[in-house]
């Protein structure tokens, strides 16, 4: 739990590539073997120690009624989180890791994409459920509406990425499957 | 013109951070004294590059008659580009670099982020003047909604960015601004 932490927070200090092993250790007051007894590398820790960070509350929770309040339960809290802090330099080094290793992009997105993204897909599920949503919907395009725009304000930093873009985007995505296309 | 086509090449076979201005001078049959003349940087260099690659056609002949076909026409291009190469890989290099040079994330955004959302926002603005979505359509968060999940599937790699998703894309993306919101 120090190690995850401290990696955490030497990562939202430097980002993935100015952190090393030996300053986890140091910071966590451990050992380098240690570390590695667990972690093969720091990106593997890098994404366990983000995993920690994002803690998703459980699915039942988010149930408010309809398709746009869940999906802003879902998307607010997360929003807040990665505005607070430099993630946006943490998630792009994970990303480029990603791009030239296979192994550690499976490992990526198994621990910090799909969890999201199959919360998301409940949300959705859920409101087909309901009737408001055409059971036709196609829930991995719903799903990459509602991520895409904020990972590309988190990435490209070409406009804040604000409670209130993240509000705005979740009343667009909620129009869009709201109604047959065509 | 010889050396953007080198860095061109080089970026798509070896990615950002495995390149290096020795590499660009000797496919382009040239010095590194002459490519530092032009470019302080391989970044630098990487994003003149790939603006070439990534030449936008101008604005008139994108006028289909309708924000459907204009946004399908605007798109289909670049989609095609980027999944015929790995260009994810380049752009993830561009994405992390800009994460620690403000000076970098200002270059990187005017020429390859800019541009296009440039093209996008006068294809909406002509949407509204033909009446086809109200006035008081969000132009950034349109624009975001649209390029937002092309980038996701192209740097997460979660699933596969193809013709038929920008295709959903777009259409979503017109259901979703074409009827008042609320």
């Amino acid at each position: 739990r120090a190690i995850l932490r401290a990696a955490a927070e030497l990562l939202l200090e430097h980002g993935l590539n100015a952190i090393s092993m030996d300053a986890v250790a140091e910071r966590a007051g451990t050992s380098k073997a240690t570390i590695y007894r667990w972690w093969d590398s720091k990106e593997l820790l890098a994404l366990d120690a983000l995993f920690g960070e994002w803690d998703l509350p459980p699915t039942r929770r988010q149930d408010t009624g309809s398709l746009t309040g869940d999906l802003r339960a879902l998307i607010r809290p997360w929003v807040r989180q990665l505005t607070g802090q430099p993630y946006g330099r943490v998630v792009a080094g994970l990303v480029t890791r990603a791009q030239s290793d296979p192994v550690f992009a499976e490992e990526y997105r198994a621990r910090l994409v799909e969890p999201r993204r199959e919360r998301a897909r409940a949300i959705f599920a859920r409101a087909i459920e309901r009737g408001e949503v055409p059971e036709d919907t196609d829930l991995e395009i719903a799903v990459d509406l509602l991520y895409g725009p904020l990972y590309h304000r988190l990435l490209h930093g070409h406009a804040p990425l604000t409670d209130r873009f993240a509000r705005s985007v979740v009343d667009h995505v909620v129009t869009a499957v709201s109604r047959p296309r065509g």
